[in-house]
């Protein structure tokens, strides 16, 4: 493993977040190929499958180290293995949810989670008609047990599932109890410290980010 | 508006994909800070919202315009307008919902679409225990009428919430009923014909572009 590793101090530096977000797109596309029995892959390929330049490619994975052979392509198990090592994927990942309504209880019966290394392994809800059900194997805890529950389990990441009214004060709680990473299902633009990392993951967001295309043949 | 409207001989130039996904972003931010009753915000502030440089924010909207003056700010409703003309959500857009499991009745009953200009107008799921049920006010209708609904009613954007096994050929259905964009909730690499624009919405993505962070503070 080459590339963003070292600075020339011997800093570890970080790869853009640009190309961090790729990766798993990467990861994805080659599990497919894996399970096809494909062995060998070319940029162009993964680019026709990804809708990303092969160039594009080429380069946010030189950054990591050199995976391919000229005119050769890229060797699928290979790159999956540094791929998910780089991700930091040859653990598994425990995962707080925060909210247990249609969504919360959807994300906990979602069987995606398991085969990819992630595990919801502590469920909490505001609602006390709510508190102490188990759903999806889960025992759905208070909010008031979230630091000793997180502590406990050393929980670092987390899905927040409540409404958007509530969203910014639950991702202020678990920023406090040590989470690091977020995702929240919630639409609104909320605020994290620099050092937690937060993704939002929502349907008007994807869907406004394609009526610019459409716009023009639009009905009037 | 200027910027990306027009090249060199008149033809009509596209905004990169990345800037064009970051817009909502920007557009919800404003959104709030309208709500707030923010009339002026620096790019400096936008950027501190959404962890994104000024220098980004201030490259992204000067490609469409001259929304901000120099050392006052941009006025938050006059960008909020702009913003959603150039995005086309000026009108009201109707989608197709395929899939009514967990998640796609979650999604029915999702009260954020409507308030941004998106009505869910559609529901069709292969599950014939599914058909003809109301959920969220909208009949369950069986695949074999996907053509004729959308065609009928002018729908040219889609949700796939179908379990990943049957995503590509649902995917495959929408594109050839005149689909021309498509956010998917099955974790798949899929493809789409060039004209169709995709956005996948997985969990799993998102916690995979977080881990990296996380990785070297692991627990080993």
């Amino acid at each position: 493993m080459e590339g963003y590793q070292k600075g020339r101090r011997g800093k570890t530096l970080e790869a853009p977040e640009v190309v961090v977000v790729r990766l798993p797109l990467y990861l994805r596309a080659l599990s497919q190929l894996a399970e096809q029995g494909t062995q060998l892959v070319s940029s162009e390929e993964l680019g026709r499958q990804l809708q990303i330049t092969p160039a594009q490619i080429r380069k946010d994975l030189s950054s990591f180290g050199r995976f391919g052979k000229q005119g050769r392509g890229y060797d699928v198990g290979h790159l999956l293995g540094e791929l998910r090592q780089v991700l930091g994927l040859t653990q598994e990942w425990s995962v707080a949810l925060v909210g247990v309504g249609r969504l919360g209880r959807a994300l906990l019966g979602y069987p995606g989670f398991r085969p990819e290394g992630f595990k919801i392994a502590a469920a909490f809800d505001v609602d006390p008609r709510q508190v102490g059900q188990v759903v999806g194997g889960i025992m759905v805890q208070p909010m008031h047990r979230l630091e000793e529950v997180l502590g406990t389990e050393g929980i670092r990441m987390a899905i927040v599932a409540v409404p958007a009214s509530q969203a910014q004060q639950v991702i202020d709680q678990l920023a406090a109890c040590n989470v690091r990473a977020i995702v929240n299902y919630a639409s609104v633009a909320a605020h994290v410290p620099p050092h937690v990392k937060l993704r939002t993951i929502d349907p008007v967001l994807a869907l406004q980010s394609m009526t610019y295309y459409l716009r023009e043949d639009a009905r009037p």
